[in-house]
């Protein structure tokens, strides 16, 4: 690929952005597409949709451009939470930190490259791209003490920065924790494995445990259910309720229900008599059964106050570790309910399997990407299915089978990645869908460095040479030799898959397509609040990946660095946009999703400097890869001080927050109001009946005295 | 090797064991050596030497095999710690599994290997010892599937017992935690990098922050002095006291001193009044200031109980998680008090460099192994020191130069290696002197495995092959080929190292050199009270570096179970009788050194059939090879689940277990005793005089009113 082959495809790609770009413009302005392009605000706002036709609507505008970049941080961190405000810093901090490798390396790196060997240069636009990298320098080279100074820079400059990143990032999140408005999930935790009783149901193992241990704090509890068996539940305690309903009016007496599933104890219930409960004896005793049988193994237990909950939480419990497991609750949004009910004893075997599965899938992914590459191989097809034999004897669908269709079958196999992925992380057992996301994130980000970077690296004989990597000494080795290589891949890598991907991010074709299928093919209106969370699974590894590219290239191929800063820039301005109008936050990790993209970028770091040692030694600069060593051990000593300095805040919440935050409701007197919201912050199941819901479940006050009472009902359905 | 000259070998070495031990057994009867062989028994019972002239002395006797045989787990655990008894059921599960191993290996795989080949066997005496290693069966025999089933055999009863001793040991370790004596550990907290503030001393840092959040259950506090400085200290102090004495008695009223190193308050000190105090104001200035730059930044927290003290342990304290660190405190005289100076922020780094210094010195050690294998060859002497040419054409001089001097060079070099790891345990900064033992440990038990085991498989042309190690795939091929064939020298090595190295064990050579040294030449007493606690880092690595070789041997080269029972069964009295009368316990873990040799025994297990597919592999048996694939996977998830059950029992202590112990302690009013005796559990500097260290330091009772006189001589000297 020469200069002239590498601007057009940048130009074509740049041309197809602003088409696709201005067809955004143009489409988000048409009202039938705001349920696409404004599903968050819509979320918002309910209903008032003005729907004036003028000619403006046809025309592209840059006002969406305006508006994403005046969007100041505080107002994203208002709106979209800290997440959103995390990933925003990332390509904040990609943007400066390749801006100055950009500088760098086209004004330090790029000349000592062309000018490496000793040859007569072409004119500029049909120079070959292997020019620019460091496979142009001589062998033993003085000139690899520039390259060396700039893998210094900019190691250099990435660790500042990082390091600013983090420590602002560690503030926003302390700040992100005690001025939010009162969160449930810091009161509540998560007790899972509650040792099975004959005596007692799980409920009453509960109160009789925390009432034991956390008398002086504990404040409730609510138990989890199983979720396929307790519609019934539900169904049979509506038609009790009814019954005793019906009952009560006849003797004048109003009674309490508790559901156990959520809501609070309304006052216009009063205790039932034990007389009285005793008439519907054979229902109730049908329901007791059921509900004991339905009950998990799990329950999320209240706590007076912050730090009760989170001591309680972070404490080994009992002497057996594998019962009376406690978590800190997730926020009442974020509960994934239906893993709550896996027994904690599996969990240990679910997360190894899941590695097992991840690594496998991840390696299993080679043989699709071996069958795309045969496809571009004519013989292949035809042995294998003879009859389009004829069809592939025409020229242009020849050229649509080999050339495109194994792009595209490649691009439908990385499709399936997050989706496969997230069904892993769910399969492992977390317990919220924030912590579902950063696992699936998590896995997917190994997968893309594997297959995407790793991968195409070592790509044509790269079965073959993937041996190698698995010696361990020869592996600086191999990739020196083959990342400059592959260098005019990834900068076409950039263009394609960064900013087309962009474009497409902000063009939303699945979604808008779907619902212009439903509205104009099948007449229906398309599903209200249909607006999703950010998929934070795909776009964090995606844009990790070019972080990975960049560091790798840097200063072996100073060219790519300008197409990333591009890409970075419109990326800023993208999901700024799609922030604010798109995408609704539901839950919100505090910030979680920073260590992934610290980790991430140290590796880049590391990669590169041993990309860039086992090109020294192929080079047989053995100064300049002498002088790099020291490069890597501060590098990784960078990291491990930042795990030691911030990682811990990230994970836990410090015990003297917590108790000034304890201090402030106190002062204020909005503790019993909190205590009272507790109560039906937490609520399984939605489409349960208001009514139903609205009553309570136990409470250590004084009506807590009624569920001593075997003949209550409150026992019961407990 | 052949039969004959391995039953030679083992006879010699027998010879040598039973020589040495009946030396023992005259030794020990001798007066002048009780203090070698009972240093234990003397440290308990002072004085009181019977020295009676009999001829009984001199005929060697078998009483302490009876006494070591008879004596109970319990007495042990009582007289010895739960350490001792760990180290004693590591070896008990030894014996038991390798006389499982010794009848499936010697009944069962034993005559396949031995009839393996179709071939004309010698008499057995002369017979090679190959012949009985798994080399002889023919390639892809069908009775490899007796070796899968003996793996499986041999695997599963491993699991199986490694499964009831990590149970009831874990029950064990609960006991130690709650039927030990009051363990002023419990209600104690370490605090280190407490921040330095130019208004306030460290001490009144610690108060202000404790009192503030932790204001129910603080009790008091103790500062941790500079080492080096404190002397001066103390002596100023002395004097500083004195005046204090002169002038209060010129008025008649006797102070109070506080010296903050240890003590409590005495009730024969009264407070000093203001008035009284602002007399002698220069010395205390002098002294304020001395006792402010003497001050780390590290205390020991005393709690109300012990729940309080685990809470505050376990919490992040501060949102800069480098700050107000805490850990439980180790028992008192388990505190490593120069360490605790350390500043904290330089823990990490040091904790990363002692680790790659580990690594280098494993590495590095190759260096002297390969000088002594120089040794052996003639021609490198003589050229190395021309000066010796002569001296070596003796015959009897050449043969001890180049067939024993090696091996004792070697073992010179051994000999370095648990006091280099020692040493760097102790730079890792370890709080603990047990923390520094266990660190040590497993640091010498991944040396020993490297140098002794690894290196000696690959021995001969080993620094070539080391290569292959690295090759992750070739590993198992590699040991497949070496191990098999380096079965006879780990033979030899089970006779001369084991055997013979609990001889030595038992005669403490260096110890009764050393005393007969100081009594008879230096005509001087041997120190009193030199009794040692027990080198867990040396002998724990060696106990279990045998159960490798066997683990890894089993199958493939099954003779030399029986000389590992043999070697298990002599250790199991040995350390018995030096347990009961030699070693003193001063500090002990709790167990802790079992999930070392758990995860060391999980470890061989993996090595073993990682080896044994690499001999499948090498055969062409590939259905011995997939056979042996599920039980690795068994194993790893096995292992994983005890980590799972029982590991958080060694780290943690549940916190019901310490509610349940301050319940009781509060029921018996035992409570304000232990108060008490926890003000002066912690004294840094034994050599003080007494007098000191009786005065007290600051107590959150009516006498700590005292604490906030900004005149009182309390505060100077905390």
């Amino acid at each position: 690929m020469n200069i002239a082959a590498l601007l057009t495809s940048a130009g074509i790609n740049i041309g197809l952005c602003i088409l696709l770009l201005s067809l955004y413009s143009i489409l988000r302005k048409q009202p039938t597409n705001y349920d696409v392009y404004f599903a968050r605000r819509l979320a918002q706002v309910q209903g008032e949709r003005h729907d004036p036709f003028c000619f403006e609507r046809f025309v592209p505008s840059a006002s969406w451009l305006v508006k994403a970049w005046e969007t100041t941080e505080d107002e994203l961190l208002g709106d979209a939470g800290l997440d959103a405000l995390v990933f925003i810093r990332i390509i904040v901090f990609s943007i400066r930190i390749f801006a100055i490798a950009t500088v760098v390396g086209i004004f330090m790196v790029l000349p000592l490259n062309y000018y490496g060997q000793e040859m007569q240069h072409k004119q500029i636009p049909s120079e070959s791209l292997g020019v620019f990298t460091i496979s142009n320098v001589k062998e033993g080279s003085e000139w690899f003490s520039a390259h060396v100074v700039a893998l210094y820079v900019i190691t250099g400059s990435a660790c500042m920065l990082l390091y600013f990143e983090y420590k602002s990032l560690t503030s926003m999140r302390l700040a992100h924790i005690t001025q939010s408005p009162t969160n449930p999930s810091h009161f509540a935790v998560l007790v899972r494995s509650i040792p099975w009783s004959p005596k007692e149901s799980y409920s009453d193992s509960v109160r009789n445990y925390f009432t034991k241990y956390y008398a002086a704090t504990y404040l409730s509890h609510q138990m989890v259910h199983l979720c396929g068996t307790v519609r019934k539940l539900v169904s049979s305690a509506t038609k009790i309720y009814k019954v005793i309903i019906s009952t009560s009016i006849e003797q004048g007496s109003k009674p309490i229900l508790r559901c156990g599933l959520c809501g609070t104890t309304t006052s216009s219930f009063k205790i039932l008599s034990s007389e009285e409960s005793t008439k519907p004896g054979n229902e109730l005793k049908s329901i007791e059964s059921g509900s004991r049988e339905n009950e998990c193994s799990a329950a999320f237990v209240f706590f007076r106050n912050r730090y009760s909950a989170y001591i309680a939480s972070k404490v080994l419990q009992s002497s057996n570790p594998m019962l009376w497991v406690t978590d800190l609750a997730p926020e009442p949004h974020d509960v994934y309910w239906s893993n709550l009910c896996i027994p904690y004893r599996q969990l240990w075997f679910r997360r190894i399997a899941t590695l097992i599965a991840t690594v496998v899938f991840m390696f299993v992914f080679l043989g699709p990407v071996a069958f795309v590459q045969g496809l571009t191989e004519m013989d292949h097809l035809t042995k294998m299915f003879p009859f389009i034999r004829g069809l592939l004897k025409r020229p242009y669908i020849n050229r649509v089978v080999t050339g495109y269709l194994p792009s595209v079958v490649l691009l439908l196999f990385l499709y399936t990645v997050p989706p496969v992925m997230m069904l892993l992380a769910e399969l492992e057992g977390s317990i919220s869908r924030s912590g579902r996301k950063k696992s699936a994130c998590t896995k997917v980000l190994y997968f893309t460095i594997w297959n995407v970077f790793f991968v195409n690296v070592l790509s044509g004989t790269y079965l073959k040479q993937l041996d190698s990597l698995f010696v361990v000494k020869d592996i600086p080795r191999t990739l020196g030799q083959a990342v400059p290589a592959s260098a005019s891949f990834f900068m076409t890598y950039v263009f394609t898959s960064g900013w087309t991907s962009l474009a497409v991010e902000m063009m939303q074709p699945l979604v808008l397509i779907y619902n212009n299928f439903l509205r104009y093919i099948l007449q229906k209106d398309p599903p209200v609040s249909s607006a999703m969370s950010f998929p934070y699974h795909t776009e964090l590894p995606r844009v990790l990946l070019f972080g990975l590219i960049g560091f790798c290239c840097a200063v072996l191929a100073p060219l790519i660095l300008p197409f990333l800063v591009i890409y970075f820039s419109i990326a800023f301005l993208v999901y700024k946009n799609q922030f604010i109008n798109v995408y609704v936050t539901k839950y919100d990790t505090g910030g979680q999703f920073w260590p992934i993209a610290h980790n991430a970028t140290i590796f880049s770091l590391v990669l590169a400097q041993i990309i860039a040692m086992g090109v020294f030694g192929l080079k047989q600069s053995t100064a300049a890869l002498g002088c790099t060593m020291p490069l890597l051990i501060c590098t990784v000593l960078f990291n491990e001080y930042c795990r030691q300095r911030f990682f811990p805040v990230f994970n836990n919440t410090a015990a003297e927050v917590l108790m000034e935050m304890d201090w402030q409701d106190e002062q204020s007197g909005r503790l019993q109001e909190i205590h009272q919201k507790l109560q039906s912050a937490y609520c399984q199941f939605t489409l349960v009946s208001d009514d139903f819901c609205k009553a309570g479940h136990s409470v250590t006050d004084e009506t807590a005295e009624s569920v001593q009472d075997p003949h209550s009902i409150v026992v019961h359905l407990e």
